[in-house]
């Protein structure tokens, strides 16, 4: 029989002891047989800390952006492997793609958002400057950098491959190395997909380790420096929780635990309507799609009482026309459940369920499998349940039955129906069904407190939704209460769990040495070229220009005026402008601002190929005729550009733009974006590209990565 | 003898059973006494949430904001008394204004960030739109609105006074009620401000409550709404974080423990450097400061080898300076502990300390004190500490005397001394001394991780700096490991601690409803009043207005180079231009935002004020010459100003601006903000004055609260 290996200290290893045997879920054949027993776990961790944990964090978040970008592109290719796997355990094709496409798609978000959000550094600033003093001369930043311990992410049975990769793709680009748990009863999936990642070489050496089996004393050796991200039952969360080697060291704790989330109908979505529609069509797909074996699956359905019997019949007559059976069979809607023990607790649920409500479909034993054995394999009939008094009978606001079943419930009022969806003390999602933006946002704001995620659906997103059960990389996902209280994703703040936020404070110059960003206040630096004549290579955070000078006359706010067609009384009304707030005529903002770009643009062609935007302009001070205007320009930070085949090698830079007037007191502030060519490719010569640092006089220090080197490209690093 | 009574349910409450008697810590006679015993704390955590939770709830940011602000100023005026009761915990005048002031310091940022940073709604919208599709039809957004909760304080002994202002100060920004919970050694100076907070009337009913005792079992009764705060001893906080409920029904839950703490001295900082003398300075200070009773104070000092006899010298010169007694005394620079039992605590640690380290200043019984009885006091003695080898003899990297203990302790190298550093298995705050910024960005970075604070001093920043040992409310305040793994303050951060952050998915213009902030692809709503010609109360959010047309010529680019001076061969240079990425002459950007005011501004005076600034521009699309444009004006966002007594009361209003071309395709995205006048001051007729909402059309609904109560000002709330 196949056995699945454990992959520990860069080494696949086999378990010993007891192994636990695996089933096919259709046909309830064994499949093979797994063990952790015997693995040294204070070794793997120490491993992670030791070896994979310094090898990311020498890599900036644009090189780990791009490994994962690597990694996903790598999977991409060999997804109908993982497909045929993915089938024994009994998902249908749409399973697949919520499990595996779902996750490299996470991968592919961060590998994204890594290059947009994050710098090109191996550290997050988070957040503005705050001043700390009068005269700004200590100020204070937030820093975040990558925990210097393991990440240990435990998943759920029901996603074996998005459960992985959507952790992965945050502590990954976060800079720490992770230590992969899946449920045992689905993990010969994770270990394919697992196996890949290892075999592509992409991840640095001591990236990630895989436990098929149970975790052992995992998690007694955790120190200060880990986290453990949780997703599974409350019960099992809790045991987690208490480990008192985490409690001792405050470890950092995550957990998404399965809750009964609800959705609602409003009470304008009456049969016929679009709304109604679409929310039959989804409570039935919710409950179907994964054998209903979703942490965000539809649990509790609230209707308007008068509109209950619609729904139900709508409801019953939907789920009677999807085929349960073999997910490999042409037609088949929904699959079995991931294994027998899981058909036995579904039961036992489903019979706490029936306590408080009645079976409006299905729920009988006597249900059609489509091309397999219905007592071999997990198969477990779709039921829907209807409970009249939701607030008496309370078993659907207590009991989850963790497959196809649902619990339809009448409300009469609004406040009611927040009332019910309340009592599910936290759940991941919540969705409403409505066309009336008032009601949608009365229940948005009243359950938000309880909910994670809401989705408020109308005809008008429903084309484009994503749906009710999909977590999604740019949202939280999490919940409070019997959800978890935990939160991943959500793009940047998903990544922040596996970083330690610390306040930096001194003088401008030092936090800008500490951040490699440029302030207002720290020191410059002047050179005899004009920036613009430089490439991206060439700048250096915190050089400065200042620019020659100019008096603003009467005849440039009377031209101004005309070329803009902007004749606002403050500029050529002199009868209004002496009684506004300026007092009597001022100069147009927008003439500032244009006046100031023709002192700092170099005319000639040059590696500034255009400036794209600007940010945070503030009009500090009224320029009037005779003010002379001077501008000084700082290079604030820099980023480089992916590559592209059809353009020159480029970066973003920054520019810190100060407009003053003669007695030197600022008239605008704000931020210029160029696009500046660069000399070489991100793969071109490595010797000092980054430009930026070994001259960096007043302590802005030399960068502590290039950023010349790029993974992705380079697959000889795992052993 | 004086009783201390709880503030229980709205009546103050005395206890029952067996009392604590609390002593002057300076004299040592007994103050008074305090129980909590028969208080019905399930009773108090309902009354919080049934009572105060609501009240709060709805106002909005600003009126909670206006609230704290109030609430600061009635303190202020009562500074003086507070001072009297401090001296009885042994606090120097020093002392009272890190307590006190500092306190009050944190309501009067809060109140300050609570205007600036929030929008006047009860929720805040943390982040950007997220598209979530193709077509931009659906959304998401993440808001963050107040727990239905109690947020339960436990605080220190340390800080009577800022332990729950600095608590109070987010929570009741958030929106929740909280149950105040000081240590009970030094109660008595807690129960006297909060009996003025209380006697202020500015807090609606049930916002606050005080258990001046044990917190008996409360914790046993909080569920998924609710929050605890805890700063106290490590040992505390694991009892703390396993209650049973807690774990159940994953509470949440934010730690501050003490730390062992380090200051270091750079190795470029020789005896003579301003640096030397400032850490010699600061070192002293706080060992001394609140008698070393500060969980930020300075445990763990690491030098230079080569200069450790020469810090040990200077240091033990400026602690011999420091007299020690009765804090009411002229004179007398540290006062006594804050209890005998903190006496016997700190010993037992130093006698821990003292087998890994030889005595260098201090540390005997014969200690001078001045004006109080030596042993009827809680006195301690200024304690130097030497270990010439920290690898070695690690008690000082794992003990903690909360007192004037501290221990110096040589480096060679600068990696030696961040390995250092991190033998404290995670501390609330390091600091460094040294005016290489090379040597503050390796110390900041290689010792981020294990740290939530970090001070970089030298000369530059020494004068306005707030120091080593100061939380502030800007910044985060918290550690990992050791020091509780948790984070308050920092600005907004410490806010969100309190809210629920939930993820909105919808069509743009129903997210639009439920944030109350428009975004591209919400409906807008049209008007024939031109929106420059309306008040802020009468502007809605979604109100939108297209201009006129405006062709661009060939003149205004040339014009526009003239009267800009912007002579970029981009825009002028026909040669250069065809073989740039534009590939023939463009007009400038400046231009087309010129020309858009030109198209969106309505000259005559209006309510209108001013354009004071402009965020986000993008230029998405050239244009040229033949190219027709159009300007989209929405009113974006509206936030009410302050009124002021030498202004006309106003608001700011956020225009989003979208200038597109003659084939309807954007050329030019940014977001104009406006000073607009109110017609009415904040607390003027309330009817209607927020305008916006009401006629609201499709679907961007009714405010939930209006702006025009102002709680500062209406100071009959409370019972």
């Amino acid at each position: 029989m196949m056995r699945l290996r454990n992959y520990a200290c860069g080494q696949w290893v086999e378990g010993s002891g007891n192994f636990t045997t695996l089933y096919n879920a259709v046909t309830g054949e064994p499949l093979g047989e797994t063990s952790s027993q015997g693995l040294d776990f204070a070794a793997m961790a120490t491993y992670a800390r030791e070896v994979g944990g310094p090898a990311l964090r020498r890599l900036t978040f644009h090189q780990r952006a791009r490994m994962l970008k690597a990694l996903a592109l790598y999977l991409t290719e060999r997804k109908e492997q993982f497909y045929r796997i993915s089938s024994w355990t009994g998902a249908t094709k749409t399973d697949h793609w919520i499990d595996i496409d779902g996750g490299i798609g996470t991968l592919f978000a961060y590998a994204s958002r890594g290059r947009r959000e994050f710098p090109d550094e191996p550290f997050f600033v988070d957040g503005p400057v705050e001043t700390l003093s009068k005269n700004g001369g200590f100020v204070g930043r937030h820093l975040c950098v990558p925990l210097e311990g393991v990440a240990v992410q435990i998943n759920a049975f029901n996603f074996p491959v998005w459960g992985m990769l959507e952790k992965l793709s945050t502590s990954l680009l976060a800079g720490v190395p992770a230590i992969v748990k899946p449920a045992t009863v689905t993990s010969y999936l994770t270990e394919a997909v697992f196996r890949a990642m290892v075999e592509s070489r992409i991840l640095p050496e001591g990236s990630i380790q895989l436990i098929v089996g149970g975790a052992g004393d995992l998690l007694d050796h955790l120190t200060c420096q880990d986290a453990v991200a949780f997703t599974g039952s409350a019960w099992t969360g809790q045991l987690l929780k208490k480990t008192p080697a985490m409690l001792e060291h405050n470890v950092r704790y995550n957990q998404e635990a399965d809750s009964l989330n609800f959705s609602m109908l409003g009470p304008d979505a009456t049969p016929g309507s679009e709304e109604f529609d679409l929310f039959v069509k989804e409570v039935a797909r919710e409950m179907t799609v994964k054998a209903g074996q979703k942490c965000t699956a539809i649990r509790r359905t609230f209707v308007p009482r008068t509109l209950a019997d619609d729904v139900v019949k709508a409801l019953s007559k939907r789920l009677g026309g999807v085929t349960v059976g073999d997910p490999t069979n042409e037609g088949v809607r929904m699959g079995p459940l991931a294994g027998r023990s899981q058909v036995k607790e579904v039961g036992k649920a489903l019979d706490a369920l029936k306590a408080g409500a009645e079976i409006a479909f299905g729920g009988g034993d006597a249900f059609e499998v489509v091309g397999a054995n219905r007592d071999a394999g997990a198969f477990f009939p779709i039921t829907l349940l209807y409970n009249d008094r939701p607030f008496d009978r309370t078993q659907a606001h207590d009991v989850e039955a963790f497959g196809p079943v649902n619990t339809v419930m009448p409300y009469d009022t609004v406040d009611e129906a927040i009332a019910l969806a309340k009592l599910g003390r936290g759940s991941l999602v919540g969705s409403l069904f409505t066309a009336d933006d008032r009601v949608a946002r009365d229940v948005a704001l009243g359950t938000a407190a309880y909910h994670g995620r809401l989705m408020l659906a109308n005809r008008h997103s429903a084309k484009e939704s994503t749906g009710h059960g999909s977590p999604l990389p740019h949202l939280v996902h999490g919940g409070p209460g019997r959800a978890g209280g935990g939160e991943e994703m959500g793009g940047v703040r998903g990544v922040l769990h596996y970083m330690q936020r610390t306040a930096i404070q001194g003088s401008p110059t030092t936090v800008a040495a500490v951040t490699r960003e440029w302030t207002r206040g720290a020191a410059e630096r002047k050179d005899r070229v004009h920036p613009f004549r430089k490439h991206f290579e060439e700048l250096e955070v915190g050089e400065s220009w200042t620019t020659h000078r100019r008096t603003v006359t009467e005849a440039d706010i009377t031209n101004f005026a005309g070329i803009s067609g902007d004749y606002f009384y403050a500029h050529v009304d002199d009868i209004a402008a002496r009684e506004s707030i300026f007092e009597r005529r001022v100069a147009h903002g927008y003439f500032v601002v244009s006046a100031a770009a023709g002192l700092f643009v170099d005319p000639a062609p040059g590696p500034v190929l255009a400036n794209y935007g600007l940010e945070g302009l503030r009009f500090v001070k009224p320029v009037y005729a005779g003010d002379t205007l001077q501008v000084r320009l700082t290079c604030k930070s820099k980023a480089a550009k992916d590559d592209r085949e059809d353009q020159i090698p480029q970066g973003v830079v920054a520019w810190d733009v100060e407009v003053s007037n003669q007695d030197g007191e600022a008239v605008a502030l704000y931020t210029v974006l160029t696009l500046v060519k660069r000399l070489y490719p991100l793969d071109g010569p490595p010797a000092a590209s980054n430009g930026a640092g070994e001259q960096a006089g007043d302590g802005v220090a030399a960068p502590a990565v290039t950023v010349t080197e790029q993974p992705g490209n380079a697959p000889a690093r795992m052993t």
